[in-house]
């Protein structure tokens, strides 16, 4: 198929690459010249405006969308709406929430324009392992767009699939990185137990590589995480600084929305935002009222 | 009544006293002279040895163990044992772990002498407030101390009772500082987020004040809170390092045996572990983690 | 001094007869005829529409509102709007959002009214206990009401104060719910734990008792608690079901926003959707996977 | 090798007739007739006795234990004592508690046998895929009984390895079972809050299976999972009561005892407490509570 592919950061780059490889064409637009530059040497073809890029596009066009999510999908969508017609796709790739998702679909639906929300996992390692990709829209929309998918999953009848209505690509998605939080929590956890014990001195690495054959805590993640393991045992020149991007908050609220008690993923989230919290106002009133109550010192601090 | 206090730190001196202001005769060992000396001005009588103190009680005789729980009390009361005879009482009122204070009870309980357990709260305000005293033991020997738990109490009516068997006592107590953890986080919890809230410029102090009167969440927990956010809102000069004096372990541990499910008191513990790694290995890793499959940068550390 | 309170159920008729008795006269508005009767019976002026008894104020008005959270809120403001004119006062002393506090306090200043958020805790026993105000906006309005607060609170001089601009006394008193949540489960975890101690039979409502007086963990929350376990000590005829009212949903929802990790808060909430669900999805997949891979059998269900 | 399997349940029975496929002679020992039978089929030599089973091999003699952990392990050692001598080795290839092995390692090494710990994952799946074995103990030792590892292991050179001293193999179990307690966890609450988003109708074994492939939460027990989901969506027949075999709690304890916070594991198996308990005391109280401060109903139980 032909289409064009908005945003070549990283992860815009790498799937167009691996939809050229597959055969398709795809056009790249990205306000950035070095990204487009780098993406003309990776087989895409480059635009240096979002109209060119669309109106080279055969009809029904096919847009996929690779920016940031939040405002700079609202803002790219109405640049292009203008460009659209009836029967034309716009697939959002990104970890958009997916109530955004649901009200772009509405809109753009109201203009006839199929708007596809593909949640997509595989990260860094994408392009040469293929994506998981959770899709929600339109079913017929998803079934013209099958070539696209089948080049982007891992093989053609894996690792793609049609979800469930609008948003429900992204839901999915979103409920993936809550699990993630999670799994990564747990091993996190487990080695550090391991590292603190002292007196056994083990080597994580080679544990981590035990593992990956044969455990049932066998995972891609711990395949990374023996990576990791093997190369910085000791983490040298990591701070215990955990970002997070988003997903798992919104997890955690629709969870409570739902009324389902979801503690480990929940957990997992405040997790991360105590790791960057290295002053707890918290922890000192605790330590003020152990005073207070018992006479126990404080730390000074 | 007459009864010897073995030993005489803050907590052990305080009981003392309030003991004596009672009109009891308290003798008092302590191995440090110094803190002999101050008891003597607080109208304890020294002694600079176990034995003389205990030697000069009349019978049945009253002892009154107050050291740090787990072996000083194993070795105290070593040395009581040859100087006690059937009918004696031995009141251990630290926080020792109820399964120790079970094995020491069922061990003097062959020589005929009483083993009770008194679970103490109170901290340093107990001299002038009286302490809650949580009793477990022989219900003739707790009948025969009345007068003892009468004074030491707040009033002779309320806030001391015989709970239970030996160690009954000190699992009480053991649950009410699990309780006492998660109230505390709580509290902790909630001004920390009142704190992060900048745009509104919390009074902390007054709020905490306000709540005293008439609000759900009042407690003496909160008058103590209240005093310490008025004298110190910002916390300064106290570390973010919160320490756990073993109960809390223990109420875990219990709740996990008798297949409770406490996560809040629970989480109150390990939130005070947290406390004091400032250089998490698990938050490292997972830094690491995400820059293994997402491309993520990681903070340098 | 004279105001109107919009809403006679059970906080709005406490309220209302505790100014009452505070020498205020006070115009009673609500939509049951029944509530109008037993108000009228406590000493309030009852009204059968709202326009009448505004338009029975002196000005500037006071109107308190004491109507459910939420929808209701903004239609009482809409028939109120029309009503009203510049310096009037009007308060929610329910348990708004505090975003929503914040807007209607800025549509309402428009029109040069004031909007005052009075966050309300007490309870049942307000009526005869006084109630603990967290107040947020203009402050010369809430000097005018300075009456009425002082009526309200337990004393004159406590348990009431200005704590911010608009919306603080509702996210002040989302907040003190959150801490209620914790400090509740708390006390429910330990009670619990002692309960399933089976050998030591401990008698919970005496046990509370004891830690009323004395105690580190003594509070209001614990005499209400040692009441109702001394009246029902095996809880016969109450359900394992815990509603929640949403103001701790905020409160963990507020704190991920602030990036504060607040566990304890947050389980506390976890735990009452649990005991809200009793036929749990998770525990049969877990029961599943358990299956899948250890051949452990599932219980039938 | 030749070497004894003492316990031929389902994982003793499996690891034999894994050892049988891979060339070694196997004699087996169950108390039980069946057992022993089904053994005989799979190319195991049966015996009757334990004494017998010893007697028959080569020195230096090779037991390998497959029993519950517990007393059973020890009143095992104290039949096979009589029957050793130095140079023979024992291997718990169970899921024993670290600190009871290193406790029989210390004693069996007075006589000079070597006590080497296997923790040994891989479940009903391990005869045909292979298990994932940890091993603790004397190097020396652990060297000559490669052969044996290399066969259990999913490939002779991977899944296997020497972590440390006496203990260590049960420690890496311990806290591999305490990860795998979280990454359950994790999947359970993700896969609850998709089925409780009912307005998506999610198609939950056909999710899993697009996560199989190129997401970041793919693993083995995932693929597992994905099973159960696609056999039995509604979980069907299957009780929401979630068993643990322990080594969470050692995980849990452990963790505590070396100070590091590890809420995700620590309340995956407290989940699993709560699922069995449908009863909860401490809902039932909170329910209590809330009568008692706000008047609110509390649903009959």
């Amino acid at each position: 198929m032909e289409l064009a592919m908005i945003g070549l950061g990283r992860m815009g780059a790498n799937m167009a690459e691996r939809l050229v490889r597959g055969g398709h064409t795809v056009r790249g637009y990205d306000p950035g010249e070095a990204a487009r530059q780098q993406a003309e040497a990776r087989g895409i073809v480059p635009h240096a405006n979002l109209q060119n890029a669309v109106a080279a596009l055969p009809t029904p066009r096919v847009v996929w969308l690779m920016v940031p999510a939040g405002q700079v999908v609202d803002d790219t969508i109405a640049q292009l709406r203008p460009l659209l017609a009836a029967g034309d796709m716009v697939i959002d790739g990104g970890n958009s929430n997916y109530k955004d998702t649901q009200r772009r679909g509405a809109q753009l639906a109201e203009a006839g324009i199929h708007y596809i929300d593909c949640g997509t996992s595989g990260g860094v390692w994408g392009l040469a392992e293929g994506y998981s990709l959770m899709i929600g829209g339109d079913a017929d929309a998803v079934a013209r767009l099958q070539p696209v998918f089948a080049t982007l999953a891992p093989t053609p009848q894996t690792g793609w699939g049609h979800v469930g209505p609008s948003g429900a690509g992204h839901f999915a998605k979103m409920i993936h990185n809550g699990i993630e939080y999670g799994m990564m929590q747990a091993y996190a956890e487990g080695f550090a137990i391991l590292k603190h014990k002292q007196a056994m001195d083990f080597d994580l690495g080679a544990l981590a590589e035990i593992w990956r054959h044969g455990s049932v805590v066998r995972s891609w993640l711990l395949d990374l995480t023996a990576d990791a393991l093997k190369r910085n045992p000791q983490m040298d020149g990591i701070a215990p600084y955990v970002a997070d991007s988003g997903e798992g908050r919104w997890t955690v609220a629709e969870a409570i929305d739902l009324n389902v008690s979801a503690p480990v993923i929940t957990l997992s989230l405040l997790e991360r935002l105590r790791s960057r919290d290295d002053d707890s106002y918290a922890d000192k009133l605790l330590a003020a009222m152990r005073n207070e109550f018992g006479g126990h010192a404080v730390k000074q601090g």
